[in-house]
């Protein structure tokens, strides 16, 4: 039996164990966004700790910046010639009302081959399967590659003090490759790593006309009217079928086919986003429902100034201003977009009003070439789990951390996994783990690690 | 001398002491918002009743009902078989932030011909010009019919309790013509009566899709987003000129020729109602600007649900509601108008989402044929005193009291005029009476009441 195949044996025989330590994990209700949970996220990094260590591994600290929740590093070095692999994950949480949940949101409860409970998937079973891979090569004589493990306590608050900890202990991040194990796949039985992300541009449309209000009775008919401009300017910017029109974005023909079948259907919709019955999708047109989520970008208007119900009153206003969300395609230009909508704002100005286009925020999309000998390596080992060819996924928003390794390591190769499927519900009531795509996954991740060293030549810098 | 010529002189000598009497009214903040101010309302309702008995009418009497603000009541019977005119004027005033004021308020100033002063138009000076003319009358011998005043207390905050008034002092509104001193001329040259009031329609669209919030990013472009629907459906129901599409009134050639140069230009808007250098008001389209303002509905958004921008959040929102006005032709039937916005949101209802559409609110205009003896009375008088044909102006908002009046009286004639121009500023800063028209109403209603006295007859009934 070769040491892989060691190493596969010695995993598999531990994941019921590792879903029983799961259930711990799940008990602490580690929310990073909620102060009063602090203490509870530092117990998290307490437990991970421990655990690291006692799976055999060396160097494990906890690490502090000041003002910020802690990190989790550990490390093992197995040949200085081997390359490194850094495991990134990460052990907060998002907040939940147990109101919505079906069970206890901290109690680990099983239905139907899942695992209920927030954080299950995202992300302590994504870092648990990377430790019990890890803990399959320990028991197999140890692992063909050099290993960094940093878990992150503020994830799901966007990883503010993230590049503060890459400053200060930037040894703990160096590495070959980086996996990082908080991304999805496209099924239970189809693995997927995550190859883009959309971008982010916030815009704010004003319209001005008047010096202060009038009496809508008074003065409605003679002056252009900036609430009703405002809601015909932001219609005239989406086509009929709800599309941002003229920023479509290229998308070629083999990517659409490495997608086929993945789209969710309305059915898919109602159950995981909650689309009302007798409302349905937006129409994709003949393409691939994901295009639409992942590869092209979409507007929304996510706040306006023209007043509440409780504020109404029969006046003409001055001025109103909306702000507007794009998701940007993930090659898509940031200012280039923006330059196109201010263009189309002014173009749109109705009854000749006075418009204002003013970028607030933008943040380009990540669009990654997926090719190499980390990516294949990753290909490998993920199809030979699954027995499923892989599939090239993406994710419609933004993810700071990724963004992040992205720009301060720019030649690591980045391997985006995860033991996350389409029903688990991250940040929603009922999060989930699939037990036998757990499974699959630590499988993959065992063989990463062989698939990793067999190109280690290529991989070291 | 005739009696009316010998009226006319006696009248036109008291204007100067009238204007002195107006500063003293100008002086007490009688704001019917402001609780405040009530006992300055109750004050300005004693200096009514005061002038009144001092003109020489008899039955002089401030009224009260339980929790409203008084009226004043007074009348002058000079015969039996002689028609009975009710006068109406209201006593409180709007609010005023002396910020946005070049003068004092409530300090009755001068400048240019003008009288600056909070109420000094609306509508201190309207019924102060109708008891000038009937001091005149009585200077000159008694006045040649009937009379009574009705003053309110609570004509700025919507005339809530009028009705209640006219329940319990029946004999106190009783006439056969009523004259309402409220109202505005097309400009200080040339007289008007308010012949149409425009309607009110309040109308709720919501769009629903979604049983709750879902994250922007994962599922922007997968589903029907209600915030940019919201904005395609309201801008879906007016055209390029920012006219309600669809609800246009028939307006006759006839009257069209009646206010030929009353329409504000755009100079006239941005003196009046602020309108920014560099935006027009809204195309006429080759008609008079007040028939948009006066004949034809018109549709403001005065709320949405939208979240204001310090809540922004980039999410898909479940469902978006807005509030939507319309200002209602004079002749156009609420029940209609409501039926066609409803069924034109439902077809506008964009990318399949779930639409609802409720009326909130429904008052229908008003239009007065404006003919028959008393109105071609006023208008001789009218025509006489300014030397200038009448105009029959429209409001473009409602006004409640007149409202209740017609609703009240169906069968009693109402010339509805006063000592209002465009550049007034009622409700406004810097609220002005311009003297050279003071003195012409007040010859206007000297004159009124002779005319009424010659087609006696055929108003008793």
């Amino acid at each position: 039996m070769s040491a892989v195949e060691r190493a596969l044996a010695e995993a598999e025989a531990l994941v019921p164990e590792a879903l029983r330590r799961l259930a711990d994990y799940v008990r602490l209700p580690a929310v990073s966004s909620d102060p009063e949970r602090a203490a509870d996220v530092r117990r998290m990094a307490e437990l991970a700790a421990h655990d690291l260590r006692a799976a055999g591994l060396a160097g494990v600290e906890v690490l502090e910046v000041p003002d910020a929740l802690p990190c989790v590093r550990a490390e093992r070095q197995v040949a200085a010639e081997a390359p490194t692999v850094l495991v990134y994950g990460h052990f907060d949480q998002q907040p939940f009302d147990p109101a919505l949940w079906d069970s206890p949101p901290n109690q680990l409860t099983e239905r139907d081959g899942r695992l209920y409970g927030r954080g299950a998937a995202d992300d302590l079973g994504g870092w648990l399967s990377q430790l019990v891979a890890f803990r399959g090569w320990e028991a197999a004589g140890g692992p063909p590659v050099n290993l960094r493990y940093l878990l992150e306590g503020e994830e799901e608050i966007g990883s503010p003090n993230l590049g503060r900890y890459m400053d200060a202990f930037p040894d703990a991040f160096a590495a070959d490759v980086m996996v990082l194990t908080d991304c999805d796949n496209p099924s239970t039985e189809v693995p997927g790593l995550t190859v883009s992300l959309r971008g982010l541009l916030e815009v704010e449309v004003s319209l001005r006309a008047l010096a202060g209000k009038v009496h809508s009775g008074l003065w409605g008919g003679a002056l252009p009217d900036v609430s009703v401009g405002l809601c015909k300017l932001i219609g005239g910017l989406v086509d009929e079928g709800g599309r941002l029109a003229g920023l479509e974005q290229p998308v070629d023909a083999a990517w659409r086919e490495s997608v086929a079948g993945l789209s969710p259907s309305d059915e898919d919709l109602r159950r995981d986003a909650g689309l009302l019955p007798g409302v349905s999708g937006l129409d994709p047109g003949g393409r691939p429902r994901v295009e639409w989520m992942w590869r092209q970008p979409h507007l929304t208007v996510v706040a306006t100034t023209l007043p509440s119900p409780e504020r109404a009153a029969n006046v003409l206003l001055p001025e109103a201003t909306a702000r507007l969300s794009v998701r940007l395609a993930p090659e898509q230009d940031a200012d280039e977009a923006f330059a196109f909508l201010r263009r189309r704002c002014e173009e749109l100005a109705p009854f000749g009003l006075e418009v204002r286009v003013e970028r607030r925020l933008a943040a380009e999309g990540w669009s990654y070439a997926a090719e190499g000998p980390a990516f294949d390596a990753a290909a490998r080992a993920y199809e030979r789990a699954f027995g499923r060819p892989l599939v090239k996924i993406g994710v419609g928003g933004s993810i700071p951390f990724i963004a992040l390794f992205a720009e301060r390591f720019p030649d690591t190769p980045l391997v985006l996994n995860g033991v996350m499927d389409p029903r688990t519900s991250a940040h929603g009531p009922n999060e989930s783990l699939d037990k036998e795509l757990f499974r699959k996954v630590v499988r993959a991740n065992v063989l990463l690690l062989d698939e990793l060293a067999r190109v280690a030549d290529d991989l070291r810098r």
